[in-house]
């Protein structure tokens, strides 16, 4: 037996209990008569004491030759600690060793394992077995763990079936680019992983089954954005016989029971907001309500007054920031130099500044006396010391742009607090948008998205203007689950495979055996789907996914710690009837 | 709302309720003036009652259309039923209709929807959504996610912490064939899909997770024999600072608790019996011990006798067929015959009848007399009116071929019933075994398996004859789960690889980053992985794992509901740098 206890149990209940431990050598101090060794393990650290006068010879000798990271089994006795540590849960004992084992040695790390390394990103993810002993690291697997399996206990709680749908799928060259598996037994087709299991549940819904969840992984061949991986884990749920307000709730429910058990926060029932309010109020379809600066349109106050720059456009809209009207000029051209960057794009930011004394000064005083600019901050409801910021252009940019800018300034002025939790429902999402490049309509949310159910009409004359009964939840400013109420008519997929540009033709080789399916009897049904990783990462109080998966992928889609992706032997490619077209430069 | 209630759930407690249920109709009796309709759900079936009486009048009519598979939503008071269906948790009542909407027509199905039905295995595969439906398959699937949540409870209660390990991989040429994927990013580059998670959770080990699991879906491109699916799912285990007896003790809980909570079974301790024991008492290494037929070694008293078939033989080995003795003459032929088939290949089957009184009567009564015949009797345990079966040849195959038998002897005679549950562990496994066809060991379980400690001298001089810590266990003659102790150790790691003929260049191309990890600090670990389809059709009274798995594949590796896998664009192939090489005909 390897171990009595772990390294995080023993505290002065074991005084003088004999244990035998196994871990490893956190760090070792060296008085010359006296060791003190930190054994780690998965539960915490335990201080060893190898003494001169009472461990024996040979095991205090052996003692000597330890490194940091060894792995180590001993025994010992549990006795009182001199100096105690009130941050450790072991912090009041120690053990005195009387035999040591060593089971396995270990050269240097690459990087120190500890809270804050000195190991950068790409080290890191190289000796990720590593980076894993790291408590930064490990305490957040062990938390998505938690996560999922609370999860996994509300939705089987609600009378939810988790249904494993498979992986080897076909390809649909809607929407994102799939991976792909060539099938060696049926030479020169592929399988396809899914990007969801979307046409899947769909079908579980029409075989009866009601309630339906998966915690699954999803692949996307997508040119990577910082902070996306092409592979990725869904909380994948569908349930029949349902309105949109039956999936809200339960949903909400579910959400709720999540703060509660992992947080210890009692929510109120979460605000809901449309689609066209979130882009007017906040620029943007996934609004961070923690804070304020909620958009003031100014059209009407700003435009007609001479100051060319905002006349001819579309939108001249503002944000009042709290109490930053004490901003320097240069923090302010700062602010102008930020939103001139390309990543954002605007061509300048006008500012008021709302005194203490009342008075309104701004960038723009030429063109808009003190009344002007006294309505301005009514409009935008800006309190005395606040700091009024305006932008114009083309609605759809501006509003972009400006909730750009108000995320930054959220996050300057830190209100952006990781451990407040600000739920919002995102709901009646266009059906469609219009894409330019292409010059067809894409599907908003994806091609089984139900049309509400009285605009069906609207649908055959103005398709652009119909909404759908799909909906975002969104959390601190991210999209972390979204859904929508599918279509169950054969005719209508019918119809929305035409909007969407297939073939009929096209639209039966691929989701033939769909539309089939809905002519046997399908029942009302929607859904919705999380995103495990950003959820998980949320709830821990990051921004950030990729220490909340155990080895994630780098930018370029590679795993460095095992080098992957890598060429094929010559015969498996020949196998799987295949081969590369690269010339040998490449 | 569709529903205030599911169709499993009134009963006379709910008496004169007005209720709205939705669902399918099962079936109509229309007598002219009342039309009984069955409505099923997930949860039920309710009897509806249209009165032409009692039913406003354009409901009776609308009534008159309903078909097999609509699916609709009524309104009605329920009443209690004149004749009761005991059968049926809702038996009691019936619902008088007020309302009916049909919320989707349904053409008639290619099959009944119906616990026996006519549907062929091909025709219900290609309707999957409709096969889903029948009791007999919708069941079964919410029986895998009630053994699945089993599973996770228990082992997120024993510390267990479930951590995702990636999908996109490298190609490894050791073991089956593995799915590859090709890398657009990476062009020429291909990951691999895991046949499990193997290296990924010893680097776990090695990262200080400590107790690791995963129920993971794991893939091999294998030519498919029946019953086994590319993809399959995996309970796949790990554990630090244990020796298999930790790992037996944990996992024989696991397995307990899954036969107490979902089959209310108390099961004593699991025995054990070496792999050597298990091949020389029943031929296989994975015995059902529901039933004895225990093999009897003969060749003391059968050879020497004259008797040329069995003289130059390795073996001689027989089962006693527990009161089989009157078998005719045609039924022994039969078994001839059935032992002689390519796919068993046994050449002969000699027979010895245990006659009521006493004596014995054989087919090879010419070579063998009475004292002889006893004697054989007496080693084999046979009793009067048992039948004493006995092949000849060498050892591998004779043991495979009377195995063979021995099954199929246990399932004519009724001996293997699904709902005995006989677990079984077999251990000491063989480290290493030879193949003659490359001329060289290949790991039994895996290159990570540990020889047993006490054997690395042999490993030098004599490495078949290695054992290791590896076990399997069986449950009714399947082997549901298998693992090992792993080796941590750098050296020994490279010194296996030797041994599995990879040359060093190969070792390190392939696993350096695990022999790598292995120098920092690897803890002795090992762990278990099971088949979650094998083990929840057994557990669920089955052989055969298809109907447990919502979306199987066919023997091609098919998907014949969705069509996949299916060819791909051009310029996907493209996209991923890539072409067939079949000629055009293909």
């Amino acid at each position: 037996m390897y171990r009595t206890h772990h390294c995080g149990e023993l505290s002065l209940e074991h005084l003088n209990q004999n244990v035998t431990l196994s871990g490893w050598v956190q760090k070792n101090r060296n008085k010359g008569f006296i060791i003190w060794t930190d054994l780690r393990d998965r539960y915490g650290i335990t201080q060893l004491v190898f003494d001169e006068e009472r461990t024996p010879k040979a095991v205090f000798e052996k003692a000597q030759g330890l490194g940091r990271e060894f792995v180590i089994q001993i025994q010992g006795t549990v006795i009182e600690r001199e100096s105690k540590n009130p941050n450790l849960s072991t912090g009041a004992i120690e053990v005195l060793v009387d035999d040591l084992t060593v089971l396995n040695e270990a050269k240097t790390p690459p990087f120190t394992i500890e809270d804050q390394t000195d190991g950068g990103e790409e080290l890191r993810m190289q000796y990720r077995y590593l980076d894993i002993r790291r408590s930064a690291v490990k305490e957040k697997l062990m938390f998505r763990s938690k996560v999922s399996m609370a999860v996994r206990n509300y939705l089987t709680d609600a009378g939810f079936v988790d249904v494993e749908t498979p992986y080897l799928i076909k390809s649909t060259p809607e929407g994102a680019r799939d991976f792909v598996v060539p099938s060696r037994m049926n030479a020169g087709q592929f399988y396809a992983l899914p990007q969801s299991p979307q046409t899947f549940k769909q079908l579980l819904m029409v075989g009866g089954m009601d309630k339906y969840f998966q915690i699954v992984k999803c692949f996307r061949d997508e040119d990577l954005r910082a902070d996306r991986q092409p592979e990725f884990t869904q909380i994948d749920c569908e349930m029949t016989f349902v309105e949109q307000e039956d999936i809200l709730n339960q949903f909400e429910g579910l959400t709720q029971h999540l703060l509660k058990s992992i947080k210890g926060i009692e929510p109120n029932p979460f605000p809901r907001m449309s689609y066209e309010e979130a882009m007017k109020t906040y620029g943007n379809d996934k609004p961070d309500i923690r804070f304020g600066m909620t958009f003031c349109e100014l059209n009407d106050l700003a435009q007609g007054k001479g100051f060319g720059v905002f006349d001819s456009q579309e939108l001249v809209v503002g944000i009042a920031v709290p109490q930053a009207a004490e901003m320097t000029r240069k923090e302010i051209d700062g602010l102008i130099d930020w939103v001139k960057r390309p990543q954002i794009g605007a061509k300048g930011l006008i500012w008021v500044k709302c005194n203490a004394d009342g008075s309104h000064k701004s960038s723009v005083d030429k063109f808009f006396n003190a009344a002007d600019l006294a309505q301005w901050a009514a409009r935008c409801n800006a309190k005395t010391g606040d700091l009024i910021l305006v932008l114009s252009g083309d609605s759809h940019s501006t509003r972009s742009q400006l909730s750009a800018l108000r995320m930054e300034l959220g996050e300057r002025l830190g209100l952006r607090n990781p451990e407040e939790f600000a739920p919002l429902w995102v709901t009646d999402f266009p059906l469609l948008e219009w894409d330019e490049e292409s010059k067809r309509y894409h599907a908003m949310h994806h091609p089984f998205t139900a049309p509400k159910p009285d605009q069906l009409e609207l649908l055959k004359t103005n398709p652009g203007a119909v909404k759908a009964n799909a909906y975002d939840l969104v959390l601190n400013g991210n999209e972390i689950g979204g859904g929508s109420i599918r279509i169950h008519d054969q005719a209508l997929q019918s119809q929305m495979f035409d909007l969407l540009g297939f073939s009929k033709e096209e639209a039966q080789a691929q989701f033939g055996f769909l539309m089939d399916a809905f002519q046997f009897g399908a029942p009302p049904h929607g859904g919705i789907a999380f995103g495990l990783d950003r959820l998980v990462a949320i709830l821990g109080g990051e921004e950030t996914i990729r220490d909340f998966i155990a080895f994630p992928k780098n930018n370029s889609g590679r795993d460095i710690m095992i080098d992957a992706p890598a060429s094929l032997d010559q015969n498996q490619l020949e196998e799987l009837s295949l081969k590369t077209t690269l010339t040998k430069k490449e």
